[in-house]
C-alpha cells in the first residue's frame, strides 16, 4: 500500500524543465543507453528511495531503478545503493530531482539517527513537529521514521495540543480542556503546553492526558516530571522548546524521565546528505 | 506583478489542516480578535514576509498584517518585523505555515548574505544552483537574490550547461558544443564544465561561452582562469563543485579571478532562520 | 476562519452546465433583476446556507444574498430563510446546484437533531461515521454537528480504531494495541471493537482507552456497560452496528449508559429536505 | 469505453485518510493477504461494482477484484457479488471508500427499479431529474439506467426546459418559445413547463416539442394528456412535481398517459443499501 | 453570468513566463506605469476583449483596461479599441497573451461575419464544428456567435449525429435511429448524415428530426431539399463537407435551401487577425 | 523521452464529450471492433502522430495504432498513415479529437516547411515567435521544428530580448543592456530591437550579443546587415515584423544576409492540414 506522491514528483521534474532539457536532447542520441551508480558520500541513514525510482520512472518508464539496500538502511561513506540502467536521456534529465529528494529526506533521517542514538538508554522517544517543509510534510515525517524517531500529529486538525494563547481565550487551563472535550473527536487526548510548574499542576488537575515542558532548564524540568508521575502515573510528557539536535543536550533532557523529546531542527535545519550518480 | 504562489500557499495550509484546527476552534470563541508581533530571534536577512501576508490573507481575508521591514532588509535579534490584527482564530491556525516559509526563506537569504560578503572586494558574484527544495524553487531563487546572490538558470530548459555525459555522448567537446548551437534557441549561451586544463582548452578552441571549472584545487583553478582570459577574454567563468558555504574557502576560490560561484549549500543545507510570533 | 469548499462549489456549477444555462441565456435578458425567497417545505434544522450564498456568488458576484436564519437554524415549514437578489440569469442559472447542497445537507443536520432528541436525558452523544457521500465529507460532518450531534474520527488517519480483522492479523487484541501504541502519534486514543463480553474484558485489561460495542443486543450491551465502569471508570464506550435512526431502538441502546452511539443512517439515509426558490 | 472516474475515486481515498491508515499500518503486516467478500444484506439492484473494482484498484494494483454479478443485476439477501483476494492493509484502507460508492449507487438502482416496477404496463417511463449529489452525477445517473430508468438532460447546458420564471422573463410563452429556437443549437428539443391546461394550449400553439406537467392533480393531467394528444399527437409529455417513490402515486400518474415521470427522489432520498465486506 | 476562463487564462500566462519575465523585471523600473493602446490593423470584427481585460488583472489587478468597443464589434483598420493604464512591468508582460487570445478569437469571428454576409438573403444559417483548438471550444463557438453565426452541438455528449459509420454499425438507418430514440435523453432531436438521395428517403422514413446533406454537389443537394421538403416540411436541413469559406461556394449552397451550413473552416483555418499594443 | 501531454488530451477529450458520445453508445454495440485507416487529403508534413496515439489509448488502451510514418516525414495526398485496430466505439469517440490535434500540427509543420524551402541556399534559418496557441504552445513549436524550423525562446523567462518600451523604460539601449547583464542568469544572451541603422549602431556599441531588424524594409535591412557585420561580424541578427509566409518576400529578407528570419504566422494562421479517418 505505499503512496507514491506521483503528482509531486511530476510537479517536481517539471519545475526543472526536465521534460525539456536542452543540453540533453542537442547532445545525447536518443538511441543512447547509460548505466548509473548512485553512491553516499556521508555516513548515514537513507531516506527517499523509493521517490528515486518514482521519480526516474515518471520521466521514462523504461528506465529501470534496481535498489541496494532499503530505505531506513545505515550506509558508509562511497556506498553504491543504487544501479540505474536505460536511455541516458531520461537517467540525465531526471537526476537532479531525484537526488534533490533523495538528499534532503537522507538528511533527516541522518540527523534524527543521530538524535535518537544520543537518548539511547531513556525512556525518551525522540518526536517531529509541524516545523516542516511547505508540500513535503508526509515524507519528511516518513524519513523521521526511517531515522528512528516517532511523529507528532500530522496537522491541526488531527490532535489537541493547547498552548499558552489558547488558554488565554478560553479563560484558563481548565476552561480550555473543557472546551476542547465538548467539541473535539473522543479519539484524541489532549495535550496542555506548560512553562513552569504550577501550569503543569493545573493542567493535570484539569485532567490533561499529555503535558507538555515548553523551554523549561533542566532542573525545572526533573521536578515537573517528578510532579506529574507524582500525581498521575499515567500521563505522558513531553518536551520541546529550542532544544536543538546537540547530543549533549538531548541526553540532559533525556535524564529528565520525559517520555518524548520533540525537534523541529529534524526538519527544518537538517544538512544535506550529499549523494551522487556516477555513469559507467 | 507580483506572483504570489497562491495554490502553493493554499496546498501548505491544507496540509497542515489549519482548515480545521481543533485545538483553537474549541478553545478560542469565533469573535476574540488578536494582536501578533512577528519578531526575529537571530540577525540576518530577512525573506518570505509577502508569503507570510499571502498566507494569513488566504486563511481569512480579515487578518490585516503590517509589515515594518521588507523582504531583503538586513535585522538584529529581537527585532519587531511584523504585526498582525485581525480573528484569532485564523492568527492561530496560520501560524505555522506562514513560519515555516518564513524561517526557511530568511534560513536562504541570510546564508547568501554571508557568502556575498565573504567574496566582497573581488568580481566573483555568488550563484545558487538547481538543488532547491521540490515546489520551492522560485521562492528560494528568489531568497537568493534578496540576500544579494544571483540566480543560475532556472531549470534544464532555459539554459545550456554541458556537462561530462553529455561530451561522452556527443563524441567530445568540439562536437556536443556544435550539437547544441545547432538545436538550441539562440538567445541561449554555451557552458561547459570543465575539470582539468586541457578540457578548459579544448572548450575555448571549440567555441563555449561559458566555462565551468569543477572540482579544481585552488591552484589548478587559478591557471585555468590564467589560461581562459589569455585566449578569450571575453568568455565568462564559473566555479563550482562542493564548495560550500566557508568564508575562508570562498574567498580562495574568488581570488582565483572567476566570475561566478555556485553553492548547493544556498539552498540545500541553510539552517532555519529562527522567527516567533507573540501575542500581545 | 470559515473555509468555504470554492473548488467544490465550481465543480458542482460546472458539472451541472451552469455557466452555459442554454435556457436562461436564451430566454432572461441580460440585464433583467431577480427577486427570490428560499422557502423551507419541511420542519427541520438547516444547514448549508453558507454553501448557497457562495454558490450563487460563484457563479455571479452581484447576486446579493440575505440570510434570515443561521446555519443550525430550526425552521417551520414555509418559512422564508434567504433573499436573494440580483441577476437574474446568475439566479436561476445557480438555483439547483445551491438547493441540491441545502436540501441534502439539511437533510442530515434534520435527522441528526431528530436523533440527539430521542436520546435526550442519558448521557449518549450521537456520532456520525465514515459512511458519508465521497466528495461531502467535511459538509456532511458540519451538518451533523449543526444537528446536535458529534463527529466520530474524519478518517483514518486521524483516529485508531480496531477492528476484528486488525485483532487477527496482529495476533489478538492485546498485541493489535501494543503494535497500535508502538506505531501511532502519541496524541490518539485507541478505540477496540467488540462483539462479546469475553472481548471487552480483552481489550480492558490490555488498555484500550475506549471500547466499542458492535452489534451487540440490548441485554449484553448493557452488561458490557457494567463491566467496562466496574473494571476501568474511565473507558468511554461506543455502540454501534445497523442501529438506524429509530426513536425506540436510540432511547433502548442509550439506556445501557453507553457514552456514544454512532449512526451510519445520519449521512447515508437521509431523506432530502424539501427546500424551493420562489421568485417575486 | 468505460469511464471510470480515477480523480473522484483518488479524492475518495484521501478524503478518507486511506493512504496513511494509522490502525491498518500499526496492526496488519505489510505482507499479509486477505481474502475478502463482499456480500448484499438487502435485495436489490446492483451499481457500483467497477467503482469497487477501481477503488481497491487505486489503492494497490495488487488487489484482484473477481465481479461474481454485473453492475444492473438482480440480487438477493445475502448474495456473494465480487471476491477480493490481495494484501490486507489495502483491502482493509480501501474498504469504506468502496462501499460509500457501492451502497449510494445501489440504493439508486434499487430505488429506480421498484419505480419502474410501480408503471410496468404503461407507456411511462422513469427518468431522473438534476437533484443529484453534487460530484455524483454521472454516477447516479448511470445507477438510474441500471435500475431500468432513463435521464433527463444531464445539465443545463444539453437541453432546454423553459420553466415558469423564463417565461415571465420573455414575456410569455411564445416569446419564449421563439427566443430559445433562434439561440439553441438546432439539435435540442425544447420543453415548456405547464401548471394548467390553458398553459399547455399555449405553448402547444407555440410550438413546443415537449410539455411539461407540473405539481397537477391526476384529474388535470389527464385532461392535459388528452388536450395535447389531440392537438398534437407527437408531442411527449413528462409529469414532475413531488410525486414522490410512492408505486400507488406512480401508477395514478402513469394512468394518464404521460411519456415520462420525473422523480427526484431517485437521486436525492434513496436509502443506502447495504452490502458488507467480510473476510475469509 | 460571465464565465471568464481563468485557469485557462492563468496556464497562458504561465506557459509564457510571465510571471518571470526577465527582459521586464531587468529593465523596467517597478513603479513605471504605463499607457496603452489596443489598435486594430484589419477590418473584421472583434471577439475576445474580455479575455484580453481578465488577462491583464490575472497578472496584476492594477491595470486599468478600458473598452471601448464591445466583443461583436466590427472595426476598422487602425481603430482604438481599448486603452490600458497600469504598472508597466504587467503591460508589457502580459501582452502576449492578450494579444494572442483576441488575434485567435477576432480571427475567426471575422472569418465567420463573412460567410454570414456571403449568404445573406437566403434561409440559411452559418453553423461552426467541432473542428475546434483543444482547449479553446466554449471560446472559439463563442466568437463564431459574435461573428453572426451559430453554434452545432458543443460536443459528444449533448447532440445525436448518427454517421455513415453508426449506420453500419446498427444495421441500417432505422435501426440505429430507433437504437439512439431507446436510450437518449427525450430532449435531444436525431440527425442523420446522408450522402444519397436513397439515404435521404430512408432517413426521412424512419423519422429522423434533422438530415444532413454530406459531401453532395450542389445538384444532388437541390433535389435533397425537395425531396425533404415534399416528404416532411418540418424536418431541418444541414449542408457539410469541404464547403471552404468561399463566398460563390456558400451562396451556391444556400440557394439550395438549405437551413445550416455548417464549416470546419471557421475555426480551425481563420487566419489571425492582427492587433497591435503601443504605448504613448 | 517522450513527453506526451495527457492532462492536455484528457482535457480536449472531456471537452469534446467523448466519455458520453450518446450517439456512438446507442448505436454501436458494445462489442463491435473497427478498422480504421488514418489518410491524408494534403501534401506536407506530418506532425501529431504521437498525440494521435495517445488519444486514442487515453479513451481506450485497447486501441493498437500503428504508425505507417513518423512525424516529421512528408506525405502525398491520399497517403495511408496509421492504422486503428480496436473497440468501434472508442474508436469512433476519440476521432475528432485526434484529428483536430493532427490537422493544427500538420498545417504548422507543412507551412513551416514551404517556408523553409522559400530560404534555401541562404545562411538564413526560420524562427518561430511567442504568437501561438494558449495551451498548445508546446507542441506547436515542436510541430515547427518537426517542418524544418527552429525555435525562438520558449517565453519571457527564458531569453531577453529588449524592445522599444523597455529601452524607454531603461533610459536607452545602453542603459537597459546594462540592467539586463546585472540580473539575468549569465546563460542568457541579450538580444535587442532596431528599427533604425542609428539604433543598430547604438545596440553594437552596447554590447547586444543579437540585433532583431524589426519591420525595415529591404534595403534597410541590407544596410542593418552589413553595417553590423562590419562592425561585430559575431553578432547574430533576427528579422522580424509582418514578413508572412510569402516566398518571394522571405527570399529577399534572406538575401539581405539575415541569420534568422522569425515569423508569427507559422503558429497564429497556418491553415488546417486535412486529413480523414476512414473505416474498412
Amino acid at each position: 500500500m505505499s503512496n507514491i506522491p506521483f503528482a509531486l514528483i511530476r510537479a517536481a521534474l517539471e519545475e526543472d524543465g526536465a521534460f525539456a532539457d536542452i543540453t540533453t536532447l542537442s547532445t545525447v542520441p536518443l538511441e543512447q543507453q547509460a548505466h548509473g551508480s548512485i553512491i553516499t558520500r556521508h555516513a548515514g541513514v537513507i531516506a527517499g528511495l523509493t521517490i528515486v525510482a518514482a521519480t526516474f520512472h515518471e520521466l521514462d518508464p523504461r528506465v529501470a531503478v534496481t535498489l541496494l539496500v532499503e530505505d531506513g538502511a545505515t550506509v558508509q561513506p562511497g556506498q553504491l545503493i543504487a544501479i540505474l540502467r536505460g536511455p541516458a536521456r531520461a537517467v540525465l534529465s531526471a537526476e537532479r530531482v531525484a537526488l534533490n529528494f533523495l538528499g534532503r529526506l537522507s538528511g533527516i533521517a541522518t540527523l534524527t539517527a543521530q538524535c535518537v542514538q544520543a537518548v539511547e538508554g531513556t525512556r525518551a522517544r525522540v518526536l517531529d513537529t509541524r516545523k516542516t517543509t511547505p508540500g513535503l510534510r508526509a515524507l519528511e515525517k516518513e524519513a523521521v521514521r526511517l531515522g528512528g524517531g516517532h511523529n507528532h500529529r500530522s496537522g491541526l486538525n488531527d490532535g489537541i495540543l493547547i498552548k499558552d494563547n489558547h488558554i488565554k481565550a478560553a479563560g484558563g487551563i481548565a476552561q480550555s480542556i473543557r472546551a476542547a472535550r465538548a467539541r473535539a473527536p473522543h479519539l484524541l487526548k489532549i495535550e496542555v503546553e506548560c512553562e513552569t510548574l504550577s501550569e503543569v499542576r493545573e493542567a493535570l488537575q484539569a485532567g490533561a492526558d499529555v503535558i507538555l515542558l515548553d523551554n523549561m532548564d533542566i532542573d525545572t524540568m526533573r521536578s515537573a516530571v517528578e510532579l506529574t508521575r507524582r500525581i498521575s502515573p499515567n500521563i505522558l510528557i513531553e518536551a520541546s522548546g529550542s532544544i536543538g539536535a546537540n547530543p549533549t543536550r538531548l541526553q540532559a533532557v533525556a535524564s529528565t524521565g520525559v517520555d518524548f523529546i520533540s525537534l523541529g531542527a529534524l526538519t527544518h535545519s537538517a544538512p544535506n546528505f550529499d549523494i551522487s550518480l556516477e555513469f559507467a
